[in-house]
């Protein structure tokens, strides 16, 4: 894992600590007046027109930037895009209620950091021992089991963890202007894929419900495995060594690698994305680029350029630079999560 | 990339040295009498049955079997499951070639080993390096160029290179009854996927066209690659590191990390797809597992067990006592290769 990565999720964990006390009250917007059609709880406005427009343009045959449906890739990141990754990242989330989870079976821990720590509730010490700290607590609650196995455990965490704010389930916090966004690309023969620095196995066995997006179709971080038989049956094994992070110069790589198109279609959050968005843009013909702003302190969170989760900075600029789509979510979006009335 | 299978590749390619002068004639059945239906390639037979009373006991809904088709994921090795790989595995052919047409601009290699011996003409000498000279063979050959130089390299390569017995080009040395079982089964509500030993970015610039699979389907070895911006513009480089052998227990590993689903249908030919076999063999539910077993030395090559390139020796043993299907091409396929009238 690269430093300057395992940084930036040291500084972002560390910030969370702050978050948690500080961050903004979430509220549901009751609103009312939802409107209909594929993208009803998009407000009227540029980024709503920029998509629809943009779609006619390659699906209408004959006309001049049509593309065949099999080119017509779109790639989302997940994190801040299509969820929302406040106060801390969820599967770091995940990693905590698992160290807790699996601290009956590890005696050893009481007396280890980082994890006498985190078991005291002290995430902040946890994380005090850096670099170091972060990856043997991914390690502890990501590796050593099969990939079977560890799907059920994912499974039973996202069906029973809450958010601390708003209490619901964090399937529940996935963005509802940007499934119908994702339902309205398919409808118009789009193949759309989630490109994400989350571990591909952790979003796995929930994205196909969320989303509608099947698992040959999540790009994301991997740790290596390995086969093997185990009492004569085949089983693929999780080991404690990081295989890829897909984030930064890594998305356009994985996108390459897994995908083998550019994509004509991008949409991401943050300057984790950047690469990704300007390896979209490069293409040539036409090419949709959209940014989630998020500007919504009463719905959701209200951060960019200074956050630790989720910094919007250099690919705001870009997207001011370059015209790409900027969705404001407080002026454009109707309404943030489902379960909002 | 690890020793054995270093050692596997020097031992084909050694072979083939001899392969070159020794192997069988190759000669054109022309089949008159072919038959109908959507398998017409294949003669009547318990291989052509067996694929499609499997097919009828997953699609048909409401039988037992019944398994949804987001869920029927099929796999295929391709060297010598698709397409042949005698007298040496085409991809080492286009290596080899390359070096040529690299040549000039590679003054250096006139006194340096192996390209010396290659220039030569020798490749036996050139392969007497081992390990090290294949590697520097593979890397001098596929790396050091972008994603799309690399793509136009194959492109061209492909459109011209002749195959040294048949006199064709490559791509049209694929097995058309295998052509027919992909539309078969794609016909069918499957999703058909190349899982090779061979580069990724190999196969995607061509496999589209000969077998109907985008690009996004193939899963393969890769070496690694960078995003850069190159005067402002995004590239992808590619390194001359290797990233993942897909050959063996990688398949496996491959399939759950690109695909994240167990495929219900797998076909391969050699002892290098036995892992493949018995990991979606493993699966609950109806399983096919399919092996082309080379028994044909008039139209295409006879070899299996003692064979240095696609050796089929424990997979025989698996398809025998697990109750596989073996696919005897000189028995079950009335036509190879689609050139033959």
């Amino acid at each position: 894992m690269k430093s300057s990565r395992i940084h930036n999720l040291i500084t972002a964990a560390l910030a969370c600590v702050l978050a948690f006390t500080t961050s903004a009250v979430e509220g549901a917007d009751p609103s009312t007046a939802l409107g209909t059609g594929p993208l009803r709880s998009w407000n009227d406005g540029k980024a709503k027109q920029s998509v629809i427009d943009f779609v006619k343009r390659v699906s209408v045959k004959g006309g001049k930037d049509f593309v065949p449906a099999p080119e017509r890739i779109a790639v989302f990141d997940n994190d801040g895009t299509l969820w929302a990754e406040q106060p801390l990242y969820f599967q770091l989330a995940f990693a905590l209620d698992r160290v807790k989870a699996l601290a009956p079976q590890r005696p050893e821990w009481k007396d280890k950091e980082p994890f006498a720590s985190l078991l005291k509730g002290d995430l902040k010490a946890a994380l005090a021992g850096g670099e170091k700290a972060l990856v043997e607590i991914v390690m502890a609650t990501h590796a050593g089991t099969t990939t079977e196995e560890f799907e059920r455990v994912v499974r039973d965490w996202m069906a029973t963890a809450k958010h601390p704010k708003t209490g619901r389930r964090y399937n529940e916090m996935i963005y509802q202007p940007m499934v119908e966004l994702l339902r309205y690309l398919r409808a118009n023969g789009f193949k759309t894929y989630i490109v994400s620095g989350g571990g591909v196995e952790f979003m796995r066995p929930w994205v196909e419900k969320a989303y509608g997006i099947p698992p040959e179709q999540v790009v994301g971080s991997t740790i290596k495995t390995k086969f093997e038989l185990r009492d004569g049956k085949p089983v693929i094994m999780r080991l404690p060594e990081v295989d890829f992070i897909d984030d930064k110069e890594g998305k356009p790589v994985a996108i390459n690698k897994f995908i083998g198109r550019r994509p004509i279609f991008a949409f991401g959050n943050s300057d984790g994305d950047r690469e990704m968005l300007l390896w979209t843009a490069a293409g040539g013909g036409a090419r949709f680029i959209g940014i989630v702003h998020h500007t919504d302190a009463e719905r959701e969170w209200a951060y960019d350029r200074k956050s630790s989760i989720g910094r919007l900075d250099k690919a705001l600029d870009d997207a001011h630079g370059k015209g790409w789509t900027v969705t404001d979510m407080k002026k454009d979006w109707k309404q943030v999560f489902p379960f909002e009335k």
